[in-house]
C-alpha cells in the first residue's frame, strides 16, 4: 500500500521513476548510512581515534548488516531521525568490543545528509545521461526535418514562418546547458558532529572529515548543517530540467491540437472516444514542470534554517526533494518516449520557407 | 519499495498516515471506481437506458472483481488514466451480454473524480473527529492549567503576562472553526460524459446523474470537469488545518526552548547527545504546515484548466492532493500526541497574573 | 518613481487597478487608521473609560488631521509599524487634555488590521459588482451565440461537438459562486490590546470592542492577532477569482489561435508584425492567475504565526495581499474588456450540433 | 499614489529599496530602451544595413528624447508591451529620413529584455557590494567576539557550547559564495526579431547582434525569447540571498528573545508597550526570505514558455522579478543595519568554552 502518486500501484509506472525509487527507497538509504558508518570508522582508525580492529569489524559488519526495518521505523517515529535506532542496532551487531567506536563524533545529520549525497551522485549522473539521450533525439529530428517550414507563433498567434530547426533549438536551448550543470554538481560529505564543531575528535576533525570524504568519493567541505544551498541549488536545477521539458511538452500539445505540424505515434486512449489519440506524455510534461516549480519554493523556505540545526527546515527538505527527483525522473522518461514517438515535424515539403 | 517520505518504509510511521494511505491506495481506488460503475449501471437501468439484468450483472461483478493491477498500471502508463484498461477488464468480466452496457455515457474523469469523492468523504469525517480530539485535549489543558500565568510574547519579545488560557485560545482559535468547515464540505458526484454534455443518454442525463449521486450518497451537481473549485477549496482547508497546527507547534517549540513554561513527556532522542529531549512533534508540525502551504499553490495553478478537460491541470492535482492529505493526517497525529504529552503549562503557581 | 509593475508609470494602466490603488494607498490607510482612533475614543467614552469631551476632540481632529507622511514613513522604518509615530502625531494634534486618551488600550495591530478591514470591505463589494458585470456579459453572449456549435476539446484534442453555451458555462461555472462568497465575506474589527487580552480597560474590553465594531460597521469578533484565517481565506478567494478568469483567458487564447471559433475586436499590436492582433487580455488573465496562485502560498505560510504576534508572519501578509488585490482588480478589468471585445463565438450556422 | 508595499508612501522606507527603485522605475526603463534603439542603429550602420547618418540621428535623439509617459502607458494597456508606442514616438522624433531605420529587425521582446539586462547589471554589482559590507561586518564581529562562548542549539533545544565564531560562520556560510555568484552573473543581450530568427537583416543578424552587445557591454548570445533560464537563475540567486539573510534574522530574533547572548542597539518601538525593543529588522529578514521563497516559484512556472514567445509567461516574469529585487534590496539594507546594531555577542567572559 502506498498513497503517493509516485509510488501508488496504479500510477507509479506513469508518474514515478524506477531509478529514482531505487535511489530513494529505504533499503538504499540503509545501505548508504551503513557505508557512512563504515567509512567513518576507517577514517577514524587512519587518524588513530579508534582501534584498527574495531574499524575493521565495523566496516565488515556494515557491508552485510540487515537491520530490522520496522524497528528503525519506530525509532524515526519517536526521534524524528533514524540514526539513534540504527546506531543502537549497529552497536549490538558489531559486539561489545567495537560498539563504543561506532559513530564516534558523528550526529544524525552527518549520517542522513551524507547518505543522501551518496545516492544523489549516481542519480544525477543518470539524469545527465537521460537528458543527453533526449538531446540526441532532438538532434536526430533536426537532421531529419530541420529544414522544413513551420509557422512560428508568438503570443499564441501565428506570426512568421520559421524552420523546424528553429523550433527544435527552442526545445534544446533550455536543456543543453543543464547537462553541464548536472555534471558539475558538487556532492559534499556532511560531517560536523553534534553542533557542527567536530568536538571530541582530539582536534583531528578536519583530517577525519577529509579521510571520510575520500573513502566515500564525496567532496570534502566544512559541515553544512544549517547552510542548505546544496539542496536548494539541486532543487532549482531539477525545476529547470522539468521546466525546460515542460516547455517542449506544451509546444507539442499545441502542435498536436493544430494537427498539421506534427505526427505522433501512439498516444493515450480514451474510455469515451475511441477515435482520440491524446498527447498524454506532452501534457504530463507540463504537469510535472508546474509541480516542480511549486516544490522549489519549499526548498527555498527551508533556507530559513534556525540555529545549528532546524528540525523543521530539515524535515521540510525530506518532504520535498524525493518528489522533485521523482518528477524529474518521470519527466525525463516521458520526454524521451515523446521525442521517440515523433514521426514527422513540419510541413510535407522539405524546403526552407521562402 | 517506495520513494515518497509518506510511503518510505523508514519514514512512513513518522510522516505518513495510515488512514490516508487506506483511502488513497490503489486497492481503495479500484473498489471506488467499481462502485461507480455499479451505481452507474443501476442508475441507467432505473431510467431504462440499459437492461435491468445487465445492471444486476455489472453491479454483482463489481463487488468482487479483482482486476489485474499490473495490467491496469500499464494502461495508465499508456493512456494517462486507468479507466480505459479498467473498463476493458470489467467488460471481459461481466461477459458479452452485459459488456456493452458497462460505462455507458461516462468518461474517465467521471470515474476518477467520483472515486476520489467517495474516498474523501469518510476521510474528511475522520479528520474532523481527529481535530475534535485535539480540541478536546486543549480544553482539558485549559481546565487544568488555564489560570496559570504565562509571559505573553509579541514580535519574539516578552511583552506582558497572559494566562495559559489566553495562549490555548490562540491555538484553538484557528482550529475550532475548521471542524465545522470539514463537516460542511460538499462531495459532488462527477458525471458529464466525454465533453461534459451527457451525450448519448437519450436526454435523461440529469436524471441518471441524480440517481447515480443517490446510489453513491454524494451530492448531485452538474459536471465539474473543468471547474475545479471543489479540489482547490479542499486543498485550502487542508493547508488551514496544518497551518493552525503549525502555529501551535511553533509556539510549543519556542516554549520548550525557553524551558520554563511547559513540561513535555517523551520527545525525540539524539544520536550525539543522549541528554537531549527534542520537541520533534512540534517541529514536525511546522514542517508539515510549510509543506502544505507550498502545495496549495499547485492546486491554485490547476484552476487554469483549459477547454473541456485539461490533462495537464488534472494530473497536477493528482500529483499534489494525496501528499496534502497525508501531511494533514500526519499533522493531526503529531498534534494529538503532542498535546497528550504536555504535562504542565504555565508557571508553578496557579493564580492569575496580578 | 515606483518599482512594482502594479504602480510603475508605464505598466500601471496594464497591470494595476485604480480602485485597488485608491483603497491601498497611504492616504487611504491614514484616513482609515484615524477613523479607528476616532471610533475607539467614542466607544471608550460610551463606556466611561475616557471623558466624552476628549472623545469628541479626538474624533473631530481625526476627520481632518493630515499627518506628515514623511515622518510617519520614518516611524515605520524604525518601528516596523506606523502606529507609534501616528499616535504621537495625533496626540500632539489633539492637545494636552485629550492626548492621554488617544489609543487607550489599543496596540499597533489593532489599528493596522482594522484599517485594512475598513478598506477591504468596500473593495470586496466592488469586486463583486465587477464580477457580476462579467457574468452578465457572458449571459449576453450566451443569449446571442449559445446555440451555435463549437468543437469540444479534451486533453488538447478535438473531441466531440458542443455548443457555445456549454463552453460559456465552463467559464461562468467557476466564477458565479464566487460572487456569493465575496458578498458573504466577513470583515471583523481587530481589537485586543498589547497581548490580545484587552488589559487596562477595567474589564469592559468586550463592550468597548462591540461599540467600536458598531461605530465602524465591522463584525464584532474576539481579537485575531495570531489567528489569520480571515486573511488566508481572502487570499484564497482572490486566487479562485483570478484562477477562474485565467481558465477563460486560456480558452480564449486557444480559440484565437485556432481562429475559427471566435472573433475579437481590438487586440494588441506588435512592433515587428503590424498584421498581428495579439489576444493580450487573454494572456494577461493567465499570467495574473498564475501570479495569484503563487502568492496564495505566502499567506498560507503566514499561518505559522508564533506566540501572541509575529512580526515576521504579519509583515509577510503586508508583502503579499496588496499585490493579490491588484492582480485581482486587473484581472477583473481585463476580463470585462475581453468579454466585451468578443464579436462572435462559434461557427457561422446557429443550429445545435446534430 | 501607489499600492505595493515596496512603493507605498508609508512602507517604502521600510520594505522598499531606493537603488532597486532607481533601476526599475519607468524613467530608467525608458532610458535603457532608448539606449537599445541607439545601439541597434549604430550596430546596423556598422554592418551597412542602415545609413550612417540615420544611425547618428537616431542615436543622438535617443540620448535626450523624453517621450510622453502617459501615451506610452496607454500603449502598454493596449498592446501589452510598450515598444510599439515607443517606436512610433521615436520615429516621429527622429524625423522622416531616419524614421524607417528605427528598430529595424527588432521586436518588442528584444527591447524590453535588453533594457532589463542593462539595468540589472549595475544593480547586481551593487547587491554584491552591499553583501560584501555585511560579510565585512560579520568578520568584524568575529574579530571582536568570536572566541566568546555561546550555547549551540539544535532542534530548538540547547545542545552543546559553541563559540560566537561558530555561529557567525553559520551566518556567513550561506552568504559568502553568493558574492561570487552575483559577480559571475551573465547579462546577455536579447536580439532575435519577430520570431527569433533575425529575419530581414540580410543574413547579417549574428554580426549585428555581436555589435549590439558590444555597444551595450552585454554578453553576446543567441536570442533567448523562450529560454528563460537567465531570469529563473537570477530569481533563484535572489532567493538564496534573502534565504541566507533570513536564517541570520531568525537566529538573531531567537537570541534577542532569550536575551543573554546578544545586545542590540535601537530596535522598534511599540505603541502599547513603551518598554519593548522589538528586533524588527531581524523579523523583517525572515519575512523577506519567505516572500522571495514564494516568488521563486512564479519564475519557475514561467519556464513553461510556449512557442516562440509567450505573453502569459513573460508577463508573469514582469509581475514577479521587480518585487524579488526590491525584497532583496530591502533585506540587504536591513541586514547591514542589523549587523551594525549588534553591540555584543556571546557571554560576558571572552574565553573559549572549556
Amino acid at each position: 500500500m502506498s498513497l503517493s502518486p509516485f509510488d501508488n500501484a496504479l500510477l507509479r509506472d506513469f508518474l514515478g521513476d524506477a531509478e529514482v525509487e531505487a535511489a530513494l527507497c529505504a533499503e538504499a538509504d540503509i545501505r548508504a548510512m551503513l557505508a557512512f558508518e563504515a567509512a567513518l570508522a576507517r577514517a577514524e582508525a587512519i587518524h588513530g581515534l579508534i582501534p584498527a580492529e574495531a574499524a575493521e569489524t565495523i566496516a565488515t559488519v556494515c557491508v552485510q548488516f540487515q537491520p530490522d526495518v520496522a524497528a528503525l521505523a519506530r525509532g524515526v517515529a519517536s526521534d524524528g531521525v533514524v540514526v539513534p535506532a540504527l546506531v543502537r542496532a549497529l552497536r549490538a551487531a558489531v559486539g561489545p568490543e567495537a560498539a563504543p567506536h561506532v559513530h564516534r563524533g558523528a550526529t544524525s545529520q552527518d549520517v542522513i545528509d551524507t547518505s543522501l549525497m551518496l545516492r544523489l551522485k549516481p542519480l544525477a549522473a543518470r539524469f545527465c545521461t537521460r537528458l543527453g539521450a533526449i538531446l540526441a533525439r532532438l538532434a536526430a529530428l533536426d537532421a531529419a526535418f530541420g529544414e522544413r517550414a513551420l509557422m512560428g507563433h508568438t503570443r499564441m498567434q501565428a506570426a512568421l514562418p520559421i524552420t523546424v530547426s528553429d523550433r527544435l533549438r527552442s526545445w534544446s536551448g533550455p536543456l543543453a546547458p543543464l547537462m553541464l550543470r548536472l555534471d558539475r554538481l558538487s556532492f559534499p560529505v556532511q560531517f560536523g558532529g553534534a553542533v557542527g564543531t567536530l568536538e571530541g575528535l582530539e582536534g583531528k576533525g578536519a583530517q577525519v572529515r577529509a579521510a571520510l570524504a575520500a573513502e566515500l568519493d564525496l567532496e570534502d567541505t566544512p559541515q553544512w548543517h544549517s547552510t542548505r544551498t546544496v539542496i536548494t541549488d539541486l532543487g532549482h536545477l531539477l525545476a529547470l530540467i522539468t521546466g525546460g521539458l515542460g516547455k517542449m511538452g506544451q509546444d507539442i500539445a499545441l502542435m498536436a491540437q493544430a494537427g498539421d505540424d506534427i505526427t505522433l505515434s501512439g498516444g493515450g486512449g480514451s474510455s469515451a472516444m475511441p477515435h482520440k489519440q491524446n498527447p498524454v506524455a506532452a501534457e504530463t510534461l507540463v504537469a510535472l514542470a508546474r509541480f516542480n516549480a511549486v516544490q522549489a519554493s519549499a526548498l527555498q523556505q527551508a533556507m530559513v534554517h534556525e540555529q545549528e540545526r532546524s528540525g523543521a527546515a530539515w524535515t521540510l527538505e525530506w518532504l520535498t526533494l524525493p518528489h522533485m527527483l521523482a518528477a524529474t525522473g518521470a519527466a525525463l522518461r516521458h520526454a524521451e518516449a515523446l521525442t521517440l514517438s515523433i514521426l514527422r515535424l513540419g510541413g510535407a515539403d522539405d524546403t526552407r520557407p521562402g
